[in-house]
């Protein structure tokens, strides 16, 4: 069984087949309206995430599938007492393919242990967001006509972005690409996501300031910074203005410059900047959806395994990351995986200690 | 684009066009069970209204077509921080068509400048709710054949009642009814409703008791009277068995007469007249689902707008209504309409001071 | 019209009819993909019962249905202040069938007389819950050949658990059976039960040990023991670990003995039992899933009634059952009924006294 736990597990033709598949859904979508007739969702949503959630629902829906579940852990009985892994085997009783997200790092990869159809990882906790990063390459691939090659500006919360973190790390299936990391000293890119970068050939620059490197970019992808983050709120004060996109900041920019956001925006981008042809953030939501479509269409149309395998039961957690699904999950199984050379949690991939 | 924000923009070919389509769907539903075939519904509640809510998802379901959204912003992460804006945008990249409720006057027609597909106000705080008024009107026309030449009873608290405002309002469009307003003295029809039932050479007669009235009624339209609206709490109690409909009320009404209500009721109508024919309250509920399904075939069939034309960025809020759209929503261009002779915010349709 | 408020109203004839209808279903799930196309389905979930919901919703959607509703009562505005009736009146103005889940006993049946359509009962309180009896009884249909002749412990909670009462009863329908009750003498089965078992001359003993029994059985029901059902804590702990059952305790039971719960479990069977071939309850869901949908392809399809009969308007509650629906809902007619030569409620089925 295929599940979509972490965009790292998928090779580049994997990526070059969802790619060239969101491409026909684009090109022809009424020819999918039937892809997934019959088949049914499951949408667990433990904490609220509106957007991910609405984008899923309607990617099932256009293909011709429905969709049920919870968007909110309070109103369901099941955030309460039960297993995670009675709960997998619970709706996949009833369901095709689970969407599931929720604040446990590892709980995607869990559930997967579990059931009987495909689990496709709306978010861990901090941890992974395949998804999201799908919906930012999808966005490059269309607009830019592919991924390789271009340069490309993050800038913002750089330190505790995740979205961020993954899209860099989705440029190992790339080539050529290279990055401006544009954000405040206190929130600059952490060691180790440069060590991958060193290590990945990736060329990349430092900088404190936003204007000066616009004229290089093809993309710059902005996220938020939250007061919170900073340790003296005056520091806060003095950089904010550095790293709002305005129109004016856009003059000399490429002319097919891509501006992209994960959203919700608060304030880093104003909002003179929308009408510009160049802003493309609330497109990249819609391609979001197109490429969900696409990966929907594969994984839910995979047979269903009546089945599972059994799976050893452990008795304590071997992580010591306390936001591991293996914290609360007893009986998960005691997996670890070699990443980097190290031994890691195969659940949350932190390093085991 | 063709939206739908308030009643009054239609025109009467419109009205006639939208009822001859309810009267086809009545007649032959299975004829319509593929019209929104691949077209999706986004349900946007910003308060709860399950009757509306319901009312919308099952005329969008028996179309062929998909719903999804909220029933309640705090199960949204939408309702805290977003934009009206950007949740707009964000919306219309997932769905069709958008119906929305919100307790901000003029929301629906501030989402209608982003959106990429039709916005449907189900309701935009004590401003506008045109499909009640289309339920009513539909009620009218399938029961009696029409609504011209109908003597139609208002009763209960006309001062506050939305719902009675605008079913005056739409009598615009209409030739030869004549009003009996029945109501306390303490809640009678406001003085700006009055005049325009003069402009309108609406004939209409105010009277403070029911039962001397009703022989000469074609429509007896009913509302709640809250204890609240009172300031004098004895002058409630005398007042509320006057305006209690009984089947001992009845007994001297025509024998076509439609009792209509917008429910909820709590005890305005006494549960001994639910088994009298002329009792259409619940039948009401059922020809608002048929309109609606009118109302989404025809505006949801729309081509999707992909480029919205650039909207002016406001700074402040021109109106003064503290329940305006504009107040919240900085960003909100400061449009204008003029209103019998006077100029009023484009969003709520209050006077500017 | 049909409506489904107690597994007791069904004929044997009945019975086999639905479960037949399942069996074909289970076959050939494809024929049934369009059987509830163009109809709707309300879910009104008064108090949240995820896993019933959760089935109830796939099962319509399956077949082709759709789905509208609320899962908890706080999203609703309909909870406050509208009468059941009401309610039920407007919701079956909407919707082809009504799935119901309520805490007051007796609700379903009071909604069944106000319905335009079919009414399915859910669970009412304490009172009644036949799709779950539907679905224990399909899974020993399906993996046994057939209930009569089954020999079958029930172990646990045996005085409160709803589930285990209504098996028991289903039992008047099935010859050959026999029971094992296997109980802490705290919690065995109350008189009045027993009493019934007498009566339809069902074999039947009673056990305080659980290993001791199980190489007899055929089906092994197995429940959850609240720690607050017990007067003596000590008791308690004394108690458990008898009526877990584990890997270990399975060893002398039959190679093709049913292991069953109604789930969702705590810790009455260790995970360790959940990859041995005799473990059903999670399949157990699954079949529920498919019995509802026999059922709603049934009920769901029959002529919508426009005209409902006049119900007889009451007054004041004849029952004294604090959570009987005629305590809250006033104007219920006073209905009785004879059962086993007792005058009850004809809506929780108390005695009158």
């Amino acid at each position: 069984m295929r599940h979509l736990i972490d965009f790292g597990d998928m090779t580049r033709e994997e990526w070059d087949a969802l790619s060239a598949r969101t491409g026909a859904i684009l090109d022809r979508p009424e020819d999918f309206l039937e892809v997934c007739r019959g088949k049914v969702c499951a949408s667990l949503f433990y904490e609220p995430s509106t957007r991910t959630n609405f984008s899923f629902q309607t990617a099932m829906l256009r293909l011709g599938g429905t969709v049920f579940g919870f968007a909110d852990p309070k109103s369901s009985s099941m955030a309460k007492g039960e297993s995670l892994k009675d709960t997998v085997k619970m709706v996949s009783s009833y369901a095709d393919v689970i969407v599931m997200r929720t604040p446990w790092e590892g709980a995607a990869k869990a559930a997967s242990l579990y059931s009987h159809v495909p689990v496709i990882n709306a978010g861990d906790g901090g941890h992974m967001h395949p998804t999201q990063t799908i919906a930012d390459l999808t966005t490059m691939e269309r607009l830019r006509g592919g991924v390789d090659g271009l340069t490309i500006g993050v800038c913002g919360d750089l330190k505790n972005g995740r979205t961020v973190h993954s899209l860099i790390k989705a440029m190992e299936k790339f080539r050529g690409v290279r990055f401006y990391l544009i954000s405040p000293r206190e929130l600059a890119l952490p060691e180790y996501m440069k060590a991958f970068l060193r290590q990945q050939r990736i060329p990349h620059l430092e900088v404190t300031g936003l204007e000066a490197v616009i004229p290089q970019l093809d993309v710059l992808y902005m996220t938020r910074i939250q007061r919170e983050r900073f340790v003296d709120p005056l520091e806060y004060e003095r950089c904010r203005g550095v790293y709002i996109l305005t129109r004016d900041k856009l003059r000399r920019a490429k002319e097919n410059l891509l501006v992209m956001h994960p959203l919700p925006r608060v304030d880093e981008i104003h909002v003179d900047v929308d009408d510009d042809p160049r802003a493309v953030y609330f497109q990249q939501a819609r391609y979001g959806m197109f490429a969900r479509m696409a990966l929907l269409s594969d994984l839910a149309n995979q047979p269903r395994w009546d089945r599972t395998e059994p799976v050893e039961i452990g008795s304590a957690p071997v992580c010591h990351n306390p936001n591991c699904i293996t914290q609360t999950e007893w009986y998960l199984p005691p997996l670890t995986r070699r990443l980097e050379g190290k031994t890691c949690c195969a659940f949350c991939d932190k390093e085991l200690t």
